[in-house]
């Protein structure tokens, strides 16, 4: 595999010059990741990346490759340390597929100085990318009310941004992606299609549907929608018979579309044959046609680009060295210092009530509805984290439940406050 | 290197295995990628990311792990034919730096239905990207109005597609970026200065700007916002003395600030220690500091998700199959059948006065002011461009002059139409 240490801003790795000469290099430090506040209007944010970073983490290793790069950069002092770089410090976070909220301390890396600093830029790439597009999923699986969504938004995006895209949405809840590599990598069901070039690529539409029920069987998907949707329903049961899968619209008015469809299929005795819904869908899209019938969405654009939300705004920020809390103080954009720990309150019904974050070490746990939210990652540079990286199935099982602990406002789509408060203590 | 066969929709692997089996395989075909439209109220589009397709399409082949995950997605005889798959067709389209307007056939790749139909997923993921990136980029060239940019938004986007962003601004004229990777894979110069961390891991200001400076030198950058830019000020100038290479500011009121600090660094004797503004800045943002003392930008999140516009919205669509122009006829998705070429057309001044896009094969250059704007990349599965992949210079310079032509209008910020239009010549 790939190493990862480059995927580094320059200025980690200048800084950790400057401390391995100043002596500071050593300093027990803590770092905390964590969103200031939430996109624009959203109530909650979704939890994804851990596994990915904690893979990568296992390959930040600089190659003699990535030092002969870094000789115009860094001393020889630095490259040496850096050839022999290995985290050997504790990673504490939220596990995936969990609830964030503004402050939420949602990772936590202590470490040295040196060994801690060079992880911030691969960190907060990682979870900026996962949680924004798992934060945006969610939402879509909410409003889509139980019916499944396919994630096909690989071409709009990074080509590797598309495969932890596949993965963050599949955490939150989709049913499958079109995306291969996330099929081969992480295990995520794959679905597909056809494309409007299957259709042209043929003499006629009979033909080309003919052809993909001969190869792919009467279960597959036909695209109806290339030249006359009334007609290419006509020629997908007669190609497929009332057996057929479903047939998918791309274009148009898609929940007048699905009525005609519906009926259209109906008529002709096609009354299991699915509805498959795409074009420039989001949640709202996706709600607007809850009372249609539709089988199935296909998510694309809206998805990958996090849904107006493309980025998480997390940050990275060093809040304690040698047990002393530090914190910029300049700005608006001010931290708390201090290692600090979260838990959840419920109600005695389950309803989450707040998010408490408070001082590492202090026990505000007053009762049996609280929750803490952390878990152990990594002890001395080892994963220890209790499931395996894998398990994107505990992920969903995990954001399921706490959706279902959100205030019922929390779960709407329109823009406002976050579903639950979050509280800061202080030490006392 | 990781292949980049997997990087690819399910769709497209049994759309082979159907056409493999009905004969349709084996087809000619034509497919273009290109915008229907820019983003909203977008002047231009800039192409990028042609260097990375050609280098991925090398790298395109199914190693045995690959096809062993496909085993349950397609039929033993396709599986044979991914395993020999090497791309033996051709690819022509825009060198990378130049504009784009809705409807310019960026990439034209021909070649049998199923050589080229398993390279949309790739080819899109990778322009709708760059495209997006760049064309944002150049934007804020623009409004920086030759002070030079820093990109340092990797940590708010996908880790990899922080290096192809870093690749796509600075093909837009950025100057460096602080991305690790992308100076080691495209020669790309970095850069860096000081994180919050630095000063708070220090007993006190003081003491982190004398260790920054006595490793890196007087021609450092000093972060002086960590506390009271003021007092940092003070410090950072009593580190250094007034050979200080710069100062960087990334919070408040920048252009205030960036006048008290000129003020205050030139009365300190430090005449020549530059002013780095950073904190959430966009092109908007930019171009309202022109009037401030300010000597660089550093640019993050706003660069990496494209300022509002994180994918470029282009399509790749068979337009031609044995010689027979195919287009989609149902919706407003509809697009023009034919294999297409286009020029542009200048002024005898050198401004650009249209896109011109016509049946390829016809030629209707008008005179010595009509420039053909696609060139030969790829012919018979061989890499032909005229420059290396990895040019990037000749790609920024190219933008620089196609920027040049573009009419006044084109170059505002505010939203508005193309700034040139395009017309679709058809066949005679």
């Amino acid at each position: 595999m790939t190493g990862t240490a480059l995927l580094t801003d320059r200025y980690e790795l200048t800084m950790v010059a400057a401390a391995l000469a100043d002596g500071t290099a050593e300093r027990h430090c803590v770092f905390e990741l964590f969103a200031r506040r939430l996109p624009d209007g959203r109530r909650y944010g979704v939890v994804a990346g851990t596994g990915r970073l904690l893979e990568a983490l296992e390959r930040f290793r600089f190659s003699a490759d990535d030092l002969a790069s870094l000789a115009p950069v860094v001393d020889p002092a630095t490259l040496d340390w850096l050839r022999d770089y290995r985290f050997t410090g504790d990673v504490d976070g939220y596990p995936e597929g969990e609830l964030y909220f503004p402050g939420s301390p949602v990772l936590t890396v202590t470490g040295s100085f040196a060994d801690a600093v060079v992880l911030e830029t691969l960190a907060l790439s990682i979870f900026n990318h996962d949680c924004a597009i798992a934060s945006a999923a969610a939402r879509m699986v909410t409003a889509a009310a139980g019916r499944p969504l396919i994630e096909m938004g690989s071409r709009r995006t990074h080509e590797e941004a598309a495969v932890a895209a596949a993965r963050a949405a599949y955490l939150a809840g989709f049913a499958t992606t079109s995306n291969l590599a996330a099929g081969a990598r992480h295990g995520i069901p794959t679905a597909g299609t056809a494309a409007h070039a299957w259709v042209l690529l043929h003499d006629d539409e009979p033909a080309a549907f003919a052809s993909q029920v001969a190869a792919l069987g009467t279960g597959t998907t036909l695209l109806v929608d290339t030249y006359d949707i009334r007609r290419g329903i006509d020629h997908a049961v007669a190609a497929a018979g009332p057996g057929l899968g479903a047939v998918r619209i791309d274009s148009g008015d898609l929940g007048e579309l699905a009525r005609q469809a519906r009926d259209q299929l109906d008529s002709l005795g096609a009354t299991g044959t699915r509805i498959v819904l795409s074009g420039d869908l989001d949640e709202y899209a996706i709600a607007s046609l809850r009372a249609e019938p539709v089988d199935s969405y296909g998510v694309g654009t809206s998805l990958v680009t996090g849904s107006g939300a493309p980025t998480a705004g997390m940050v990275y920020k060093l809040v304690e060295v040698d047990g002393r809390p530090v914190s910029k103080r300049s700005s608006a954009k001010e931290s708390r210092g201090g290692r600090k720990a979260a838990l959840r309150r419920f109600k005695p019904t389950g309803t989450a009530v707040e998010e408490v974050v408070y001082p590492y070490g202090s026990d505000p746990v007053a009762g049996p509805h609280d929750r803490v939210l952390a878990v152990p990652l990594v002890r001395d540079g080892k994963v220890v984290a209790d499931e395996p990286l894998t398990d994107l199935q505990a992920a969903r099982e995990r954001l399921r439940t706490a959706l279902v602990a959100v205030p019922w406002e929390g779960l709407k789509l329109s823009r406002g406050e976050p579903a639950i408060p979050t509280t800061f203590l202080t030490g006392s």
